[in-house]
């Protein structure tokens, strides 16, 4: 399949390596970025640009791996060069397919890797689920096939589904690593290593793989240990923010065992 | 050495099984329940216990793992016993050895493996970081010599070092485990699987083991992306506690941003 990229950051540059690893032929990559665009076409055999204009009509698939609030302007620019008919997708997690509905282009969707993506850490993605969609079902079908080549964990969910899997990856992606970094922040007031909680880290995760997470909670709030409680707040007074992150969690999760 | 086990808990019953495989000799184990005092007695060969007053007073240690507001009362019946001058140790992370103060105890410190213990899931010792202290000198280094045969990942830390400790703990922890709660319930109300979220978490925990969290950030929080805080805000509004989680949490990042 021929394939043009659109955009050469962590996502488009892991995915269009991948995309060569599995033998499709990327013939076109562009960045605002030369540096970008470059790096990532020099590795994988396609010709590299930074303009849109040049854009080659005659691929299968175009991939738009750009900022979310640049990919309606993306997509009106490849229906205005004359890629109306082409299938068009972008890897967002944020943006629904219905981004496309009014640009002139006819078959589009998502092609998104549900992951956090890094330079300089090669992601594995026999492990990476790939949500797909797109407003026809031949192209939903094609989508499926492709990602298949690159992870068993393949799903179609429509926007709907998406716009959920996407905020409930950032309270176990974004929030978990800021919860993170307060505790380095209060372990390093003591000079005490954050690399100390590490196994309990570890293991927090591991319980939640074959139990609901609801299940495994521990801790002062679930216990109602109000004499726990009122020891940690007055730890973290000084820093009023992670006292009220404090008080809202535990509030949060009395409330939810209440229910349970 | 000889060694007293008071409560059979999780911790009591981890730790106890551990200490006899590491040819400790357990003699007696206490429990307020006679199931637990009898389980882990019988697979260990110690004599179980349901009175605190058939406690043996020729112990070399005295291994407190009972709630933290029994803790107390247990030191000084201790002493009442005829005890004050055996080491009585708790394991709570929460209770500072301080707390055996004013007990008639004269050898006094906590011996605090930093792990979540659950019945059902055997723990790997050889990776949880054990924290000791006593109030002589002596003891924090017969601690230490202990804790080396369960543990390579041995520290002393001072009160307010595991106060700290065990407040960052409960971050990374309690607060971890609900935010995967909330997410899973978010994904339940479109019948998304909570499951496919685990590869971005293990990757979100993966990625702190060799950087600091706080340069790990990534999301619409930290970049600022306001239209998609906005629709997440609309897509968790009908639950008000999980949109100021949200919200505080987002806040909390620009702020640790900005000071970074």
């Amino acid at each position: 399949m021929k394939i043009v990229l659109i955009g050469a950051g962590n996502v488009g540059y892991h995915l269009g390596k991948k995309l060569r690893e599995i033998g499709e032929d990327v013939i076109f990559v562009f960045s605002r970025k030369w540096h970008n665009a470059n790096k990532l076409a020099s590795l994988i055999n396609a010709k590299p640009s930074i303009s849109l204009d040049q854009i080659p009509t005659y691929a299968d698939l175009y991939i738009i791996a750009v900022h979310d609030d640049a990919i309606l302007s993306t997509g009106e620019k490849l229906a205005a060069i004359g890629c109306r008919d082409k299938l068009v997708v972008h890897t967002a997690g944020a943006t629904p397919i219905s981004v496309f509905e009014n640009t002139g282009l006819e078959r589009y969707g998502t092609f998104y890797p549900l992951q956090t993506f890094s330079f300089g850490k090669e992601p594995d993605f026999q492990k990476i689920p790939i949500c797909v969609d797109a407003n026809e079902k031949a192209d939903i079908d094609l989508l499926k096939k492709l990602a298949l080549k690159i992870s068993p964990n393949v799903h179609h969910f429509n926007d709907e589904q998406k716009a959920q899997i996407h905020v409930a990856a950032v309270f176990v992606n974004n929030f978990t690593n800021h919860l993170f970094s307060i505790a380095d922040q209060i372990l390093h007031e003591r000079n005490v290593p954050f690399n100390i909680l590490l196994p309990l880290i570890e293991e927090t995760v591991d319980k939640i793989k074959n139990n609901d997470p609801v299940k495994m909670q521990t801790g002062p709030a679930v216990r109602g240990d109000e004499a726990t409680i009122k020891c940690h707040l007055n730890l973290i007074k000084s820093n009023a923010i992670y006292k009220k992150i404090y008080q809202l969690m535990t509030e949060s999760i009395q409330q939810s065992n209440t229910k349970n």
